[in-house]
């Protein structure tokens, strides 16, 4: 059996991305006679035709490699639906080169929007399978996604030095993850790093409650706060207002060091507020990353041996499952107000400012 | 509501134990009117009445902190068994000892050998909850257990260091991880460090395979090769003898060295073993086991709430889980042969010796 | 021989103080008959009279901890100064609280404003031994200071996951590290971490020549490039200017913002600026500084034997030194602008925009 | 100017090899018209003539790599020495391939017996400049070598990982690290560690005064105590004996595993040897490595523009040096008992056993 196998990335880079691209890689050489074409720059390098033939040798040396040897890109899908037929032909121009590159099949690696233009593709008539990228982890229909972890790990080395900073100086020290829609990398840092603030996208805060929470622990005798807020959290006056109306006028002060500024001012307790910013998504992928990777990416290759396509692998307990890609396509899996890791970090006492 | 809890750690110790302990506390602090007693030394200070009254103090600044605040043992209930009339006075003493306590409930963080006693000592009538440690992974109806992904950590950072060397000198390393019986830490380590050859407990291995796997990369002009292998991974020979049969004439060379030599001798290549021991069990949690072991400890504090014993807590897929500990205890949870990371593992390469 | 010793941490905290009071603890207790006292929160514990008698057992295990057991603050000189006769009134108040506590000596642990004010108190006849602190680096006579390597390795792993980012989306990093006065932090991590423009507060730069080895690289194929830029680096515009003219309009918008923008503006390429603050100075000290911080302040505790004082310690090569306080006092360790280091970094192609 | 150079990297790998291979050639490309020839596998390479023309793309993004990129050997002076004319042989061989290559020099990194060689082809009439490469930090007028604070830094890690699991079961530990002459390595991480018992090479051990310190920390109420062993660590008979009596009767029963035995036999207390072994010498450099290789290499390509040869660099506190090879070779940098860091470690309470 013969297989020529389109791969692209796209979307933010993220830890993984090599090691998964090399699952699918290494297994389809070993499932079956491979071919692979690594198209470059995301979807823009499938409308312009920008690929590279791949031979086994490029996938060695990669798994340990942060970002991916492809190349990314975020031309949006949103941005083809708005330009009408100028959308139609990028989609157009996107089969077509996916015919004119022979093509047997299409993976692509990347988070939401990837998933959405992905299930588009398969909708158009294409062999498409999704691998489900993002340290945001809102992928519906997965326990997890790769690149999570390794932000966790990020992320909990942030806070972990944070603490002492604000241990010797009796500081509050407020700390912006990435995280625009979903709080996942906020809520699990935030509870291995040991927060006792957390604000998350999905859970408005009301900033009295922060303040109140920074100053109970002050009335116990300890001295200093963690607050970890995603860079989308919103207070609960923001979150009432329509998405217009949430004019930032400074855009480099961030909802961190508003934050900061509002609890310094009320508490008179010195606040600082630190942003690592695109740390979180760079360097070499965790091994729980690069496992797990590894195996969404096996099951691509084992997918396109048994020409199953149109769907997008995930993981479930201790399984990988395939998900149907329209299922998986448009939707966001946010943090429910009710979650069980919500209710367990409630219950060791952090406080979510509702 | 007031409960007086006794909380002990069992067996090796284990990255976890501390932020376990204090998710347990922290949680039945916040839930319920707790008294927390610390039992000194796992079983072995049940027995003995070695205690300690803990307060809201004692469980703070230990979320990062590696090993147990309590002391652990290897007391092993087969010992109890064995020594007849005085394994009953051991039981007995545990029983009386709770009760002189005047404890409401026992939670046990421990391995295999924890539950079988912990299982004994819940039929016997007390109220027991069971929390799942090991670095093996090899405990019943959870997908993994706490200490586990740090050790995949350690594992992993161990096998990409020995990369480095191995390319330099065109050398074959052999690497020797813990797991007596099951392999799991060997077997995701190697994954996630690109191993050639994976050697597990569960799949006894013929060396020629092993040096077949070493001369083919040879071939292939990659002239080093890495072999990770579990501390109990028998060849097919040793494993059809009967355990006492296998006796290891000299305890200090063990199967990475014998694997070592007998690699050397017949491919002619360098090759060296690293047995890098006890620090895969030592040191901080990662965040994966910061934030699973909270978990874990949380709902225990939650079922003490309720008023449910006799459960041991899991995890699986996003969900914490209640799991009976007469259904946990007695099991061990090998790597099943067909079990779907073998075959991921095998579908890039990797070779198992069988 | 009795010596009862006063110790103090001040300034910014700084990975290694705990390292370096243990040093001076042990050491104390095992060359003579220590009594130690700890002085909170820096100067304005002795200031206050805020102290604590401490025994062996505060010392143990903090050798790897971050932070300062001591706590710290940022009690300037120079508002002493400012403040005239109330300065007089600190001066006396810290020379009565160290006769009132019946101290012999008192160790400071700071970087240049604590050495001032050690040197201050030493000409007013108090026994006073400085140890050099602080990730800048700057102190005069040593070869370094201790919390500076830590420092280094943090940046340094900020830049290695900058890089995958820069090196996936074919983007311009720009990377603001701490260092308001001295360069040393950047030059060192920008060597380190492969960057390929340095900015220091001891070299002005000229944006055309930034934006001039971005495009080069550009024409060299390599799509990305890495600014690493510390937070005290200026313009020449800016360098020329009176420093009440140098007034930021926008506080949250730093140099590595406005870098950024500028670049963006003038090459066309996705620029993204990346400020990790306070992390830098937080976390377990690295083996160097602990060893370093170590040395130093068992150099402290022999210099106490042997009643020799008025000095600070530090390292010239191989081998610990004692430097005059009133040497080291008032002088800041810029990085000179013809060091061989520049030099070095010059020679492999790092351009430092002048 | 145009300069040819052949580079070789010989003995063991080490991290910090291809961030100095990578200073040499950038800043060799950027002084003058350099090519560069990479030679294979050490001097084997330059015996056989095998060799590699290199451009500027071979020497990017290897900053950060471990091991070399040109392979290394063991193949020593002293077997040269000792086949009479086949010696004789070698010498002729490597000349007149570097004739055969039309090298201007020859850049040799590697450690003692490298150095040795060096200075032979020096007498010889080539132009060969030195690199100080060692994890063991023995060489002669250097500060520090390459890749000695790497090694230090996972030894460190890996003693800080088995104080928890000393800690949490009232254990002695024993840790083999690397060193078979010079204790630097163990000497370091050692103090960096934290471990209550160093032994090294340079200084024999009494196993009554290693029992004595275990059985005092047991007064002290601390039960587990932490043995960090060179080694090549001999006891005060061994090294009394001649060299051929000290025939260790099983090889894989190495000086940290007869030491646990010793301590378990005489205090009864649990007693575990572990022995790290090649993880110490691989992965990426640190970045305090990455900076002194860098630092070195440059100045070796400085030496180049300059047509100084016969030399080795160092470094001497903060400037980098240029040694005469002459002076440097043959000799090894034992730690002296005396050594201002063996005073240090003294007056911190640390037992030597001597």
């Amino acid at each position: 059996m013969r297989r020529r196998i389109g791969i692209l990335t796209a979307g933010g880079d993220c830890p993984g991305l090599n090691a998964c691209i090399r699952g699918v890689a290494r297994a389809a050489y070993e499932l079956f006679d491979a071919e692979i074409v690594g198209i470059a720059g995301g979807y823009g390098g499938l409308i312009d035709g920008q690929y590279q033939e791949m031979s086994k040798r490029d996938f060695s040396g990669i798994l340990t490699r942060g970002g991916t040897i492809l190349g990314t890109s975020r031309t949006p899908y949103r941005d083809m639906r708005v330009i009408g037929t100028d959308n139609v032909d990028k989609v157009a121009a996107m089969k077509d080169n996916y015919k004119w590159l022979r093509l047997d099949c299409l993976v692509t690696l990347g988070g939401n929007g990837t998933h959405k233009t992905a299930n588009l593709l398969s909708e158009e008539g294409l062999n498409v399978i999704g691998l489900p990228k993002t340290i945001d982890n809102d992928i519906w229909m997965t326990d997890v996604t790769f690149g999570f972890q390794t932000a966790v790990d990020i992320a909990t080395e942030v806070i972990d030095r944070l603490h002492t900073t604000a241990d010797s100086h009796g500081r509050v020290m407020v700390v912006e993850l990435m995280g625009n829609k979903a709080g996942w990398l906020t809520l699990e840092a935030g509870i291995a790093g040991g927060a006792d603030v957390v604000l998350l996208p999905e859970i408005p805060y009301d900033i009295n409650k922060v303040i109140a929470a920074v100053e109970a622990r002050g009335r116990n005798k300890k001295s200093f706060s963690i607050i970890a807020v995603a860079e989308g959290a919103m207070s609960q006056e923001e979150a009432s207002m329509k998405k217009k109306e949430r004019v930032n006028p400074n855009p480099y002060k961030t909802v961190a060091h508003r934050i900061a500024e509002q609890v310094q001012e009320k508490t008179g307790l010195e606040c600082r507020a630190v942003v690592p910013g695109h740390i979180q998504r760079g360097g070499s992928p965790c091994p729980y990353d690069r496992v797990l990777s590894t195996r969404l990416g096996v099951r691509a290759a084992e997918l396109i041996r048994d020409g199953k396509y149109g769907v997008t692998v995930g993981i479930h307990g201790d399984e990988v499952v395939d998900n149907p890609l329209k299922e998986v396509a448009g939707k966001t899996k946010f943090v429910p107000a009710d979650h069980q890791l919500i209710r367990t970090a409630r219950n060791i006492g952090i406080v979510f400012g509702d």
